[in-house]
């Protein structure tokens, strides 16, 4: 199994913002799998600057400023979605019902009826929306995916992930919010941003085939740090640190973190502990019975007990990393350490035919569900509330996905 | 403010297995503080054994197999209860019924009924309850509050602590359970140990003094571990993990993670989050805001972003240590690492009236009430439960602890 060289995918982009940049950064140093053929943005200054420094790179993208034109040209073989938060769900809906797939930037839904609709629109238009999380092709993420279904770890019991990132300085300023973001976070309370985290967890746990998240509770802190940072000028409604419980079908619990306004360290709080086996992002260790050492030892009455011996990560990677990191690691590039690469190759790849979507519209849907979820559970003070199943049964008996070289 | 040279208390203790065991070589090393005065144990052979133990190092003790012969002692001036979880609440309901003071082992309750009875009868006799919760002395628990009250956090938000430590192989065995403690994970689900964790985490927020827990949800894992420790032959009802959120009146959040199933390296998974500062327990680190450093750098756009670097907790301890830790720390001896020593300290300092009970009938009760109230959330599915107030509203108008050398 390998990377398979299909032609490169004619993409167009909808969205000339910030991730818009970094993504545009990352295609133009994969000319074999992908060319940016359109760019849209309804801001006629970006969009002429965007147009200028692709032709500076020998690229003519056709520019557009309505997004449905861009969706009607023949040109474009499918679409990314970098825009802000509130603009993913319609354009990604508009893609799939223009039968274009789509590959849309993180982020998370503010109800579950924009989700359905997604749902039964790339159903019934035979095109798929893939959110383009990243994360689940970091190095470490997929390491501990290799190792759960080499069943290292054993049968899984309980997972962690998070999103803990000081951007507080890049949302609000001594007025008040300065983007999207900070205003989503100065009128919204719960787990804004869950993407990072859950995505590859839901990998590991088998989401949407053969398993399914039923219940999530969210619990919000009191809202602090953005209020500090606005002078006091404006009260938060988002609470500092939002902490969500979720229950799998198979049994599983997932605990997930969002910690995006006090200062402190980055992190993605990654955690797998299964029967046999643990993994630690903060801790940067894996322990694995049989494979990591174990001491015994008695205490100061002359009680045995054992003492369990983290192994720190990298050592595992020799010998467990995941086929398209043994592939990639020696010359990773692109954003976010060759993540975004890699979800844009796969992507690509879907879109060629080559392969199926390693993320497809099912896991696009739940991912985003949480969002909204949280924000139910924290208002109702932490009731647990069901989990929309987007698969209306499938999940029941799809199997893994179809061995390729991009799935996850 | 120093540690007081008062007369050595007399202990008469209650259960003599094996925390009783590693209790008693803890107090032959502290015999300026205590004196075992009275020994009991229903067990006759355990407590000859004990006996004669005591009488090698010169101790003669008043033996007893009947607890209720030993509380009418006057050569008894408090009591210790390491006995088995079940008769924990019992025995330290009738010793300060007797108007002796007592510290318990730690423990959870099986409902607040029981809890209720203890801080009646400690308010009504004026004698206290202790919960002997070690890990409140534990050198980077205190360092960490030292730090806290010094105001380098900031406002705390969110706090994080547990039990993660692999006992399967003391409690369970190829028949199945072997102790009592397995016997309550084959029975019960829920966090059955939340003491270690939520002790010094308790203290932090100010628990029962301005502050208290109001809501508690948890949510626990299927159940694996023990069951192939038994080799199937049982099935025990205590998921593998459970997770529990509480919500506090101020408006901090707190997880709380029970794991004593799989195989795992040791972890009381502390973490402590405010506005300025954290300390992880995992990542080993702390970040406090302008002590710290923080990178300015840019991606692969040309975005700025910072990125903040963790300090190790050992970094910390040259200038915050705690000045117990601070005496302390040169020579540390006694059971889990100084702790017991410390705990057991505190005791009967409180007992001999130098200071205040530093862990108090309405903090043991509260932290055992968390047992019972997320056996209740787990059998709901993860709905919020409310959480007692032990204190019947003396909490609102209660300041800090009296400053004293053994103060939390």
């Amino acid at each position: 199994m390998s990377q398979s060289p299909h032609k490169p995918v004619k993409l167009g982009i909808i969205g000339l913002g910030p991730r818009g940049a970094t993504l545009t950064a990352t295609l133009l140093q994969m000319p074999e799998t992908a060319r940016i053929a359109a760019i849209c943005d309804c801001d006629g200054e970006r969009l002429e600057k965007m147009r200028r420094h692709l032709a500076e790179n020998g690229i003519v993208a056709e520019t557009y400023r309505d997004s449905a034109e861009l969706l009607a040209s023949p040109e474009v073989d499918a679409v990314l979605v970098p825009t802000s938060w509130n603009a993913h769900l319609p354009l990604a809906i508009a893609a799939v019902r223009a039968g274009k797939p789509v590959a849309m930037e993180v982020g998370g839904a503010t109800g579950c009826e924009e989700l359905w609709e997604l749902v039964r629109q790339a159903e019934n238009n035979r095109a798929n929306a893939m959110m383009l999380e990243n994360c689940c092709y970091g190095r470490q993420e997929l390491l501990v995916l290799n190792m759960v279904r080499k069943g290292l770890f054993g049968e899984i019991l309980h997972c962690e992930c998070g999103y803990c990132h000081h951007i507080t300085p890049e949302m609000v300023g001594p007025d008040g919010p300065l983007t999207e973001r900070g205003w989503h976070n100065l009128r919204r309370n719960g787990d804004l941003y869950p993407t990072h985290g859950i995505g590859p967890i839901a990998k590991i746990l088998d989401i949407n085939r053969g398993n399914r998240f039923v219940t999530l509770s969210s619990v919000s802190s009191k809202a602090r740090s953005m209020e500090l940072a606005a002078g006091g000028k404006c009260r938060f409604n988002c609470g500092d640190v939002t902490t969500t419980v979720l229950k799998c079908a198979n049994g599983e619990t997932v605990t997930m973190i969002h910690s995006v306004a006090p200062p402190q360290p980055y992190s993605r709080r990654g955690l797998v502990q299964g029967t046999r086996g643990i993994w630690s992002e903060d801790r940067k260790g894996i322990f694995v019975e049989g494979l990591s050492v174990s001491k015994n030892l008695t205490d100061v009455a002359g009680n045995p007990y054992v003492e369990h011996v983290w192994d720190p990560v990298e050592s595992f990677y020799d010998k467990f990393d995941h086929p398209i990191w043994r592939d990639f690691r020696d010359h990773p590039t692109g954003g976010h350490g060759g993540m975004d690469t890699l979800a844009l190759r796969a992507f690509c790849s879907a879109v060629a035919g080559e392969s199926d979507y390693p993320i497809d519209v099912y896991d696009t849907a739940v991912w985003m569900s949480l969002t909204a979820l949280s924000e139910q559970s924290v208002a109702l003070g932490g009731m647990p509330v069901p989990v929309p199943d987007f698969t209306c049964g499938k999940w029941v008996t799809r199997g893994p996905a179809k061995p390729g070289y991009w799935s996850l």
